[in-house]
């Protein structure tokens, strides 16, 4: 039995590395429906995210199974239970891609953001990209190293999220522009957020500690 | 050990009220801070949502310990599952009082919402004490009859939050009023998305189905 239970606990943690993977593809496509206003592609992303949903869904049950099935205890019970965290929070992600491309289509055919404020955007979804891409090798490698990545890129994502606002305020968007700049600008930032969190909880697996130190603190 | 497991499963269901019970006063009070700019209020809604914050990983803690202790099957399994999802949700409804007050502090003295539109914000913030209400009556009767008053509830804010959406389009105010009315609309229509999400394990748990029909459009 042991042997069936350690093949199902793998295959939940290749199911997050794979619901890890759309999660990044449903990012970068809905940042470019968004940045280059392609409505085609923004009608992909929202209705594909009722794949993610789905995939979280079954991972859920299989998790629930093996807990009613093996009744693992300790570190098993912890990864298993971990698991049903980090998809909830994939999931979450997944929503999270589906609203930009929900603002795309809702101003289509205008642009969403605004050109001088571009750059900045493009940068922030990078960095979105580049936390999810460390968040499946992290569950692939349980390699520490690409936590510390996503730290680092939570904490510039956090800078950028409070310059828009800083330039928000400067005024001389229309106040639909404005209002979607501020929302964008949360959706990206939430993104990443909830890549924090996954990585805390692979984290804590893997040391058995939870590094409450390592909590940047959340934007409002 | 089945009387010590129960008891346990209660104090489980316990903990989800009483949090739901801090809950709701943390959202009346960060209303009151924000409605009110009062920042006094505001820091102290800020730093009590560390309380619901232990309180969420104490429960979780327990729910895990009884997991591993009793290995329980079947339905008490899934009302463990569901307990750790749903004090999730109740969590992060913290957080988002948490964020009201931490906007009404950021503009402390001047009120984040502008006199025309307090009437309305004052029902959103009501819809969801609505809801949180409900959240708490369906945690401790299970009778779905509070399940349906949180799914109107959340339609109205739903249409509540679109409308705001559609006055601050009609401009008229500055650049950050824009941004904080985005995002405090935002912020409460969440809270209420959450207040849905637990009422819908609590139906799921008591019918042992999952009625996503009854599923409400969620804002982007």
């Amino acid at each position: 039995m042991r042997t069936v239970f350690q093949a199902e606990l793998q295959q939940i943690g290749e199911d997050l590395v794979e619901i890890s993977e759309l999660v990044r593809t449903a990012l970068a496509r809905a940042s470019e429906s968004l940045f280059e206003a392609d409505v085609e592609l923004a009608e992909e992303v929202i209705s594909d995210d009722a794949r993610i949903d789905l995939r979280q869904t079954q991972l859920d049950e299989r998790a629930i199974d093996l807990l009613a099935l093996q009744a693992p205890v300790a570190s098993d019970l912890r990864r298993i239970v971990a698991a049903l965290r980090m998809s909830a929070s994939l999931e979450r992600m997944g929503d999270l891609a589906r609203h930009l491309s929900q603002t795309a289509r809702l101003r289509y055919p205008e642009p969403v953001i605004p050109e001088p404020l571009l750059a900045t955007f493009r940068e922030m979804s990078e960095l979105d990209l580049r936390i999810v891409e460390a968040v499946t090798r992290l569950l692939t490698t349980q390699d520490l190293a690409d936590a510390d990545a996503i730290h680092t890129a939570k904490a510039r994502l956090n800078e950028m999220h409070a310059s828009v606002f800083g330039s928000v305020a400067e005024g001389g968007w229309s106040p639909e522009t404005t209002v979607d700049i501020a929302l964008v600008s949360r959706y990206l930032e939430r993104f990443g957020d909830h890549g924090v969190a996954v990585a805390r909880k692979v984290a804590y697996l893997v040391t058995g500690e939870w590094d409450a130190g390592r909590d940047l603190p959340s934007a409002p």
